[in-house]
């Protein structure tokens, strides 16, 4: 990657090179951001903003997102957890009542069964505090002013080149030139301007996305009508449920009640056209709105309940679909160069709190694809896999999103009951997609689900399920997620059965063979002399934590004591065992699980099928001879 | 407390007043000048050595020391963890064979079920940043050369006047002036000398304290003979026991192996005599062994296994017990104004991993007591419980070791079988005292177990037992211990048992109505108007979280929405539950437990004995009308 230029500092000079500029510091620009940095490349991320924001928008996260991202442990700490949900229904007065609390997320398998609700300044610092502990910083108050991308495909398909280019204002947007360049425009009083030369570049600008428009990408899609309040405030009320996620379903509108950090809740308010609509422009306009405006609404909906007037509100703001709709952007890239992730390629709905969780995964899913081709390890045509995926994720999204918004807006008394069904039904039928657990990728170079019997629930194409073995050389209980960190590294998991059984550790012993000859992608694809620096070898035994000695296994195996594990229970038999069972597979074979740096099954594979496991890697690797 | 000085900076002017000076900044001293400084004193902690520790010495950290001091994620994080254990054996060939892996821990009712590991540079080095980010700092390069205390006793019993004082190197010892002085010199460059006048004084400076000898506090017991090599290193071996504690048993002598960071270990190997002895004196010397000899004396008691030269040895050393022997000071205070604690007062053998743990043990009893005096809040006479409470500790930890020790240094192949199974014997019944979490405090002013009945297995003078409860509001999953920080607060729980039942309700009110009453501790010791400044009112009804609704609760029980739990299992139905009957109470009474500050169980009463509540705390707090 370029070393010759100090992208992380206002620029001396006008020019600057940099492996991938960012346009948009939100939590989807700077999840991407924090990812390649961590990775080692040179990233520029800009924002129009003069400073991070401090409350309000969005801050429902969702499971896989706090499985993911390798800041858990942060989120965790400074977030509200939502464990449980209720809905509110019309009774027979005309009042609401509850019809009981359940179970905020209503699917199995995942580690950490709540949301958090957390604001997004304290989402963006997270991140901005992780970039700044790179030697990084957000660079503000720059927009991007024009792009151009080079016409040479020969140029384009090399990743080493500079494409991608901010061009100063003043000379012509469609020059001859063959290389990328954008301009940024500082909106600072130095006003200055710079020319950008980036290898590839991200748009996560938002629902505006500037750069969508200067690249003519189209928002495709309808545009279910709606429009929603949004009203922040720590509650002074007699109503019992200010702590769980309670949807208000009454004869004079609907209500979603969200709890937050610091005693916080969150209200979202359905409003009518006559809240809003300015009677002279005939346009709906937020300025008729106001927090005040807001509370007699929401009142409404609560009686015999009262939220009565806090001491302040802390945010408010008025959605309406007519100016950003259910659409999703024509194509996800130019010439797999420039990108668009988050907001800027998919627009929907507040409610299910899925709009910084899909940024976030468009992120995670593109940072490592990047990395690897930035590195030289794979392929440009990895990258086509980015839009394929989350194009895809981003239409069911929609789809998803004006099922739930319909089921969610009836309003009414009659037949209250059976849409109260409804909601629940699709509540748990949509589990696995609110909560990102069950997202699934097709098929694809990357995704290869041909031996999925071997193991029947690791589900090619989603995320590796939780599941907690126990360490052989100590006894110590481990999440298998947190041995899968997003650190770049492709993750092998090879599940040996009993070695102890001579006849399993002769199959062991050709696999290792098989896995050190020349023809293994262990070796095709080495850099440095350093197997570990690309792959991740973790051992799984069907053994007891007992008896096990891990000096029996080929040293492929065990290149390091912390690598192995037994499907056990822990000292305490509280935590672990029954691994090989939960996952389908089978002890007396050994089977091979490809995870791919995003913690997205690639592949499983019987050791028989070894040479599908080389063969899923030459699709998209480089070898290393090149 | 005192305002008028700049204590945390190298004084300008040549004395000072502080509220605590501390003299030893090892983990004892650190651990309680850090839980002073957290509670608004003014300390100055100071330290001959001119820097922290790297590596080397103590570093074993028991469960109930994880649990305790609030900085348990940095421990968990930065440390190995130890969860099995094994013993060798001699064989018939007279070679060393494994007895089986079995749990570390022997006891249940732990959070922690392990052994940390962690060098102690590394754990100085958590207190120091936690103490750091206090806006504090460890002064270095200094020691204490004189102490003079008042012999006023009305000063004495003043908790504001300064009687410890540092008095000039110069100026006579024994001083007729009344106060208490201490005279600091500085071993850098600038050889300065200053006075310090301390309202309190503690010597944590080690097995060899200057403090103890200054006071001239004489140390009791007998001297066990046993000489220890200890040896740090990254092993080369066949040996497959290597991260989880082994206990080598063989004709050739003992030696016991501990995992720890960064793939070390440590071990320590029984020496004898004529591997010390200088012939010349016939006295022991250190300087006669080497980590090569200790090496070697290890690799005796390792046959058929070996342990090859390592790259690099990390830190070694040799215990000799003529020089510390297992000892207890004869006083653990002068007058209640200047204390000892850690190995200043105690001194054993360092293998059942006890130093350190008790030590902190030390400063964690001593640290609330004197914020409770220095505050105003209890009367000095209170300090006295820390004598009473640490020395009688510091007996059974002598009387164990011994016992210990002499178990473990067995030698010979006969009756190793029986030897064996008294080890094992031996580390069950010793579970609860080794592990920290079974220390008893017996009755006094501030244990009194007058109504165990009501509350059977919350064992009055030990620490509060973990238990899982789900916080009404919101369904969260709570481990009790967290809700029970070392925040110098006393926790009053309330187990209120099912108030939806109407009966008890009138109970619940009933004991309101006395709380809220003046004759209450709650408003005697009031101070600033605030109940939740001296005490936190936790609330844990027996109740569903589907159902419960904390309006119906007295407003006293309920003070913050996030202070009333239930004892039911959280919507993963894998955590919380059965809390009452696990704790032995009945959940159609009303039962209070008194949490001392530093999570040992004070007191347990049924509601009917809230006078008795009353006449605990008017043992020793003042109350706030004097």
């Amino acid at each position: 990657m370029a070393t010759n230029t100090l992208p992380n500092r206002p620029p001396q000079s006008r020019e600057s090179n940099v492996d991938v500029l960012i346009v948009g510091a939100g939590p989807t620009g700077l999840m991407c951001a924090y990812a390649l940095m961590q990775a080692g490349a040179n990233v520029r991320i800009v924002d129009k903003r003069p400073e991070c924001l401090v409350t309000g928008q969005a801050d429902g996260i969702q499971p896989r997102t706090i499985e993911s991202y390798g800041l858990g442990d942060r989120l965790l700490r400074e977030g509200n957890h939502i464990h449980m949900a209720t809905i509110y229904i019309p009774n027979s007065e005309g009042d609401i009542e509850s019809t009981g609390r359940i179970p905020v997320i209503g699917t199995e398998g995942t580690r950490y069964p709540f949301l958090i609700t957390l604001n997004q300044g304290a989402i963006e610092a997270l991140f901005c505090d992780a970039i700044h502990s790179l030697g990084f910083d957000v660079h503000r108050s720059i927009v991007p002013t024009s792009i151009e991308l080079s016409q040479d495909n020969e140029e384009l398909a090399n990743p080493t080149s500079h494409p991608v280019k901010v061009w100063p204002a003043l000379a012509p947007i469609n020059s001859s030139k063959i290389l990328i360049f954008v301009v940024l425009q500082h909106l600072d009083c130095s006003n200055a301007t710079e020319i950008v030369h980036a290898k590839f570049m991200i748009g996560t600008d938002g629902a505006h996305s500037w750069v969508r428009k200067a690249l003519d990408i189209a928002m495709e899609g309808e545009q279910t009508e709606y429009i929603w309040g949004a009203l922040d405030m720590v509650p002074i009320t007699n109503f019992p449920d200010t702590r769980i996620r309670a949807t208000i379903r009454s004869p004079n509108g609907s209500c979603m009640l969200i709890p937050r950090e610091d005693d916080k809740i969150r209200l979202y308010v359905q409003l009518s056209d006559e809240d809003i609509l300015d009677p002279l422009t005939g346009r709906s306009d937020k300025d008729r709105m106001s927090p005040e405006k807001l509370l007699e609404a929401i009142n409404k909906t609560f009686s015999p309940f009262k939220m009565e007037r806090p001491l302040e509100f802390d945010w408010w703001t008025v959605y309406i679909s007519e100016r950003l709709g259910q659409r999703v952007a024509s194509t996800f890239s130019v010439k797999d160069r420039i990108f668009i992730a988050g907001d800027a390629c998919h627009t929907h709905s507040p409610k299910a709190g899925q709009g910084m969780n899909a940024g976030m995964s468009d992120a995670h899913n593109l940072a490592w694809k990047l990395t690897q081709v930035l590195r030289g390890w794979s392929d440009i045509s990895l990258l086509k896999t980015y839009e394929f995926e989350r194009r895809r994720y981003a239409q069911d999204l929609i789809n998803f999103d004006k099922e739930y918004a319909t089921l969610f807006s009836c309003k009414g008394r009659t037949e209250t009951k059976i849409e109260h069904e409804n909601l629940l039904k699709a509540q748990n039928a949509f589990g696995g997609f609110i909560t990102g657990i069950g997202v699934q990728y097709c098929s694809s170079s990357i995704i290869i689900p041909t031996h999925q019997w071997c193991a029947e629930n690791i589900l090619v194409g989603q995320r590796m399920p939780p599941q907690i073995f126990v360490r052989a050389s100590d006894g110590r209980p481990y999440e298998l997620q947190d041995l899968l960190p997003a650190d770049m590294r492709f993750k092998i998991l090879l599940f040996l059965g009993n070695t102890a059984d001579p006849s399993q550790l002769e199959k062991v012993q050709l696999l290792a063979k098989d896995m050190e000859s020349s023809e293994s992608f262990l070796r095709r694809y080495l850099r440095n002399d350093n197997i570990t620096s690309m792959f991740d070898i973790l051992t799984i035994l069907a053994e007891k934590k007992e008896l096990v000695n891990i000096m029996d296994l080929p040293k492929l195996f065990r290149l390091h004591w912390s690598q192995v594990f037994v499907d056990d229970l822990d000292v305490t038999r509280s935590k672990g065992g029954q691994g090989y069972s939960a996952f389908g597979i089978d002890p007396s074979q050994v089977t091979l699980v490809v995870v791919r740096p995003d913690g997205v099954v690639g592949m499983v594979a019987p050791s028989e099928s070894i040479d599908d496991v080389n063969g899923y890697f030459a699709s998209f690797m480089k070898s290393s001879e090149v």
